[in-house]
């Protein structure tokens, strides 16, 4: 009976950018939940709810989950770890709150939920005590070979996903062992990236896209690009399917 | 002057197969194509179609692109090789028929175009030759991990995806290599994926999945697998992020 009475948490995914990317799914849970929950840097404001926004409910309450500024530097310190696991348990609370409440909640999630999401933190946390659903969404890696026309995988291809944040001899090795690739994570590790490629004989096929299927979408092969400034979302793609016709 | 007549190649994501997990844009772009072309074996009627049918246009020209029997047996074989090449030709020559006619073509394909899809041999053949666009779709690897509610990479994990065709000592040393893992094609492949997952640590954690969004989808983890059939579309995760809370 109290089980009932429990709001549902959905992880939503919003896809890699432009809105209608997003799936039907997702746009019918927006429509009914009563509660959207998302993560976002202090004044910065969430990707995913301008994504989204246009299918909140509009009685829906809003939940901002606000990164403290701690967030992509020196991640390996302990500082850092103890107050994003704070703030990711805080968080946790401040949705279960809503559960209990008997509040469905949405977690917006841009790309897919479960693939290197926010999400993730949420979920792992609130799982296994309330109803939960996950909604998949397009991931970023998929917006971005998409909107380049670049075949990324055939047959019996191996892709590798790879963070740029790899020292230079592991990016050297994996290249050099997997059909396709995708780097992420791309930012100031490029002069690097370019270097593995090279050594691993994979730049001449290599192409570089920045903000995937958002406005200003940028794709160009590796090679025809001038310089090594990039933001930390572009990605690298390695594409496999070398027999092709 | 002939540029502006041609019609607009579009290459459509269907996502993994509940039909709710097309996209906004997928559905735009099937309300207004002039053809919708679909692969298909002889006699199985093809997937793509039973999950987008309901979005096509009334008066849209179906084409439907039947592989020969030959599909997926002895593929190394060259009879085999010769079949499908022809087969691919014959079906770029077909959808270029409608393009020259001005008419524009959806082709449809399961999950992710660009992805391990059928599309992309005709886009390998068409794509320079007639205005194209790729709208990409939700994978069914991601399907088969929200429907498994599992967590599958964060932070700096690197993701290998696999075909479970692989010899065992390959998927031994690949899964031995990475934090996070799908192995695809796993059918027949599954007792040797098996022994591989066990050599190479990562049987614990394993996950099957099976028909992932579709209906009479099952997911449980394999060590609680009873037997080794399994169709050739499941899935076999290992998922990453060990470190998690």
């Amino acid at each position: 009976m109290s089980e009932e009475k429990k709001g549902r948490l959905i992880g939503v995914g919003t896809g890699p950018g432009d809105p209608e990317l997003m799936t039907l799914k997702a746009v019918r849970a927006l429509s009914e939940a009563d509660v959207v929950a998302h993560f976002a840097k202090r004044g910065n404001g969430s990707n995913a709810r301008r994504i989204a926004e246009r299918h909140f409910r509009p009685d829906a309450i809003e939940l901002p989950l606000l990164y403290p500024v701690t967030t992509e530097i020196e991640k390996d310190h302990a500082d850092y770890k103890s107050a994003i696991e704070g703030f990711y348990a805080e968080s946790a609370r401040a949705v279960a709150a809503h559960l209990e409440a008997g509040r469905s909640v949405a977690v917006l999630s841009e790309g897919d939920p479960l693939f290197y999401g926010s999400y993730m933190h949420l979920h792992v946390r609130l799982a296994e005590r309330y109803p939960t659903e996950v909604i998949p969404g397009v991931t970023a890696m998929s917006g971005c070979w998409s909107s380049a026309g670049l075949p990324i995988v055939q047959g019996d291809d191996i892709l590798t996903v790879l963070p740029g944040t790899l020292p230079q001899d592991q990016l050297v090795r994996r290249l050099g062992d997997t059909e396709a690739a995708v780097i992420m994570k791309v930012g100031r590790n490029l002069p690097k990236i370019r270097r593995a490629l090279a050594a691993s004989g994979c730049l001449d096929r290599a192409f570089y896209v920045e903000r995937g299927t958002m406005e200003g979408a940028l794709a160009m092969k590796l090679t025809d690009k001038a310089d090594d400034a990039a933001p930390y979302f572009a990605v690298v793609l390695v594409p496999g399917w070398e027999g092709r016709p």
